[in-house]
């Protein structure tokens, strides 16, 4: 039940915004009746940000199968190819959602934040983990950095546009970039 | 007139979001009366899509400004100061609010999507421009869409909770991968 509450609420996040989801809708979509639900979530804050957590652990279980199967050649465009698919997403549209509306929304961000704070640690950690290299050597830490920097500007230009072919391209430069500018152990 | 209704309609959005900003609260903000605004902005879509087109040219002067002081030495870096700043401004701010609401709003998405493709096409030349680069040579388009992500990304970082250190920290990185990476003329 708590399965089909998180997703219900991530696809009204996607469908609807921040503004246009209710919790009325969000049990109404998922099947469970609203005593059970305002059991488990008595506000649309708890509701949303467990939603969005639980469903941000989830994708990242699923990055983690992906990447057993990165290539020997290639490996660093394979492996922003991965990264950058967690910012096209529906969890990041819905969390884009959840930011947003806790930027104008003081008690929202303050249940917020330390959620986006973990997510960055440990996509930054999963990165670091994936591209094989030591972070205290040279750069390495703030090229990371600028990586998730740039695949969730691209996340944000995709919100509004899909333009795969442009994203495409600007990945083959920055596998490039970081094959000339990280220090490999 | 014009022009205090452009920036009380920036401030509702920085302040209150997309979804705390009525046509109401702007024109007691202005100072303006409800024929008058009306008149020129019949619609909450109208006002908010002239607003930020309005204020991005306005920014897009200053930083014009800005760029006449660059040095010689560590220009790079400088561009990038000038080019990151639009993106964590009041302004920027304010786009994010009306493109997160065009996501989910097929209508405002229709009037918003050519201005943000304007805007980007803008600063992208404008990027070239201060950089001093040949956009046919080598990788340079790639590399300047690039830092158009990254910025775009440290910007939505930041919109909810500043850290100017690390942002500073992750440009002063790629400012050594740009002067390294691109074909100077």
């Amino acid at each position: 039940m708590r399965q089909r509450l998180m997703e219900a609420t991530v696809d009204c996040l996607v469908e609807l915004g921040w503004s246009g989801t209710t919790t009325t809708l969000v049990s109404r979509r998922a099947g469970v009746s609203r005593g059970a639900q305002l059991h488990h979530f008595p506000s649309k804050q708890a509701l949303v940000v467990a939603a969005v957590e639980h469903l941000s652990d989830r994708r990242r279980d699923e990055m983690r199968r992906s990447a057993a199967h990165l290539p020997e050649e290639g490996r660093t465009r394979g492996v922003l190819e991965i990264l950058a698919a967690q910012f096209v997403s529906p969890v990041f549209f819905a969390a884009l959602e959840l930011w947003v509306a806790a930027r104008t929304d003081a008690e929202l961000r303050e249940a917020v934040a330390p959620l986006e704070r973990r997510i960055g640690r440990e996509t930054h950690a999963y990165a670091v983990e994936l591209l094989g290299i030591d972070e205290s050597q040279g750069d390495n830490r703030q090229l990371v950095q600028a990586t998730l920097d740039l695949v969730r500007g691209l996340g944000l230009a995709a919100s509004l546009s899909d333009d795969a072919r442009r994203r495409s391209a600007v990945l083959d430069s920055w596998a490039a970039v970081l094959d000339h500018e990280l220090e490999m152990p």
